[in-house]
């Protein structure tokens, strides 16, 4: 079960190894949305997303026969380096299957952190196939992405911050937004902050094409999304909802926001900016959310998780390049 | 006078209406450099420099009669933002006398915030000549960059807040490093670090060429740049040590750390794949000393100021483009 408790022991794990990342305001998106707005950085955790706190989460729980045995994961290239990271931190060899077309820095900080990168082609092979075969293979243990109470409960972490640095200053988050893509991290921060605080509305930001939980939360049962359906945001292409995570959310959100890559083009000149932060196209779609109006932040504090910040230079460049300047 | 009471009468000023910004800690940075690095983030406040602060408190201590005849101030484009800003905030005219070369997003911005900008000729034009005038001509208050205490004791609040926040940690500065022109914010910076930590080593960053600190601080006299130097780092330009803070300088700086252009080069996309925050180059001063190996922050624990983050998107990318990636 993922439960507050749960959470928080995943907090006791993390304190003082993972990032206690800033929630930073912004006087020109608070003007620009007449709301304030609580942004959580978590590109600046360390591996450069919040994928670190669910993989250390899981892996420092393994006993000293598993983490001789080592781990496998596969993923886009966030979940990578988190397991990546967090299994150099803990000495245990990791496996990371990962789609041949993943951003460069993805793969080149994966193996900077010591992982065995398996490639595979993200169209036309299945990577839990694959993983599964080279966990067989080698007795390691398959370290999920999203679908697992642990990750879950790691990634939830930022739940806790959100609302203690928010109540530090006196606000407490009337809406959380988060980037969603198997469901792990909103999940995760919705069970602290249902928990904690219920009358929070909480929303996934997903986009258009990967809209599986905006859907699935609509219909009440998980949907898949087109195969076909291609995105800027590599890191935001889960097929459908997992199967743990749709259990919680189901129950704890309020729905699901759906931009478009257009939409994402547009916030991440906006963070470079304005912001000051880098920020990578699936961590830029709460962001995104906002700044399309999706939701009405007026007279409102509304939390937005920016997930990520791993992104290729010359497509960061490109996206700027293509962009209007931003309006103050 | 520029005393550790003014410092903290400014910060008394600036609380809930500057950014407190972060004091981020990076693990390869440390890993790096072999120290524990604070990095006081700036680029994160309000204009997207420290130079709101400084101006902000000056502002706000005008009478009735100033605020309505107004401000003009010169400068090469982070001041500029920093007066216009504040101006606004507090409802008072603004004029700025900028460089026409000033990057685009300065020049953009100042505008933005409402303030009218007077242009000049940065290699042929005194600019110092053209505000008195203005000034003159309006009866407006002239708003210094740096030479001027209660704009000292503003950017010094940066020197509080890192000392706070580092002892929230349990840490305290063994070394602090900022980026230098007229010397305003080491000058602030180390009034009050000084008068709470006095065995804290406290050094000018500044790009050759533009060395003066380095070199004025060494003979124990103001001395100038050559007017021909040119740099890419575009707000650390000032031909010399002001007179008021070349006197607190003297007095409480261990010396000056010069970096390249090259090395400001190498800073900025560091800043982006590893620290994920942009900077701009004058803004990167600090990092590329610390980067450089100019100081050896082994053992120690060593508070750098990113002190700008203006910088055209274009001129970003160019830089970006140029650079081998970062290793992790």
């Amino acid at each position: 079960m993922l439960t507050l408790a749960r959470v928080e022991a995943a907090a006791a794990r993390l304190a003082g190894v993972a990032v206690r990342t800033p929630l930073l305001e912004n006087r020109v998106l608070n003007e620009r949305t007449g709301g304030r707005i609580l942004m959580k950085c978590e590109g600046l955790q360390h591996s450069g997303s919040f994928k670190f706190r669910g993989a250390y989460n899981r892996l420092v729980q393994l006993s000293p026969e598993e983490r001789r045995r080592g781990v496998v994961a596969w993923s886009s290239g966030n979940h990578a380096q988190g397991v990546a990271l967090a299994a150099r931190m803990l000495g245990i060899p990791a496996a990371i299957v990962m789609p041949s077309d993943a951003p460069a820095i993805k793969l080149a900080n994966t193996r900077a952190y010591g992982a065995e990168c398996v490639l595979y082609d993200r169209y036309t092979q299945n990577r839990e196939e694959i993983g599964h075969s080279l966990a067989a293979e080698r007795g390691a243990v398959v370290v999920p992405s999203y679908d697992d109470h642990d990750v879950m409960a790691g990634q939830g972490t930022i739940g806790l911050e959100i609302l203690e640095d928010a109540g530090a200053r006196g606000l407490a988050p009337d809406v959380v937004i988060a980037p969603c893509s198997g469901g792990g991290l909103i999940a995760g921060i919705a069970t602290a902050v249902q928990a904690l605080r219920p009358e929070t509305e909480i929303y996934t930001a997903e986009p258009a094409g990967f809209d599986d939980h905006a859907r699935s939360l609509k219909a009440g049962e998980i949907l898949s999304n087109d195969p076909a359906a291609r995105s800027i945001c590599d890191a935001l292409q889960a097929p459908s909802p997992g199967a743990l995570t749709f259990d919680v959310n189901r129950r704890l959100l309020s729905g699901g926001l759906v931009v478009t890559d257009d939409e994402v083009r547009a916030a991440i000149p906006f963070a470079f900016d304005v912001l000051k932060l880098v920020v990578e196209p699936g961590g830029a779609v709460a962001l995104a959310a906002l700044l399309a109006g999706r939701i009405d932040a007026r007279g409102r504090t509304v939390a937005i998780v920016l997930s990520g910040a791993n992104i290729d230079r010359a497509v960061h460049a490109e996206i700027l390049a293509k962009a209007p300047a931003a309006r103050l």
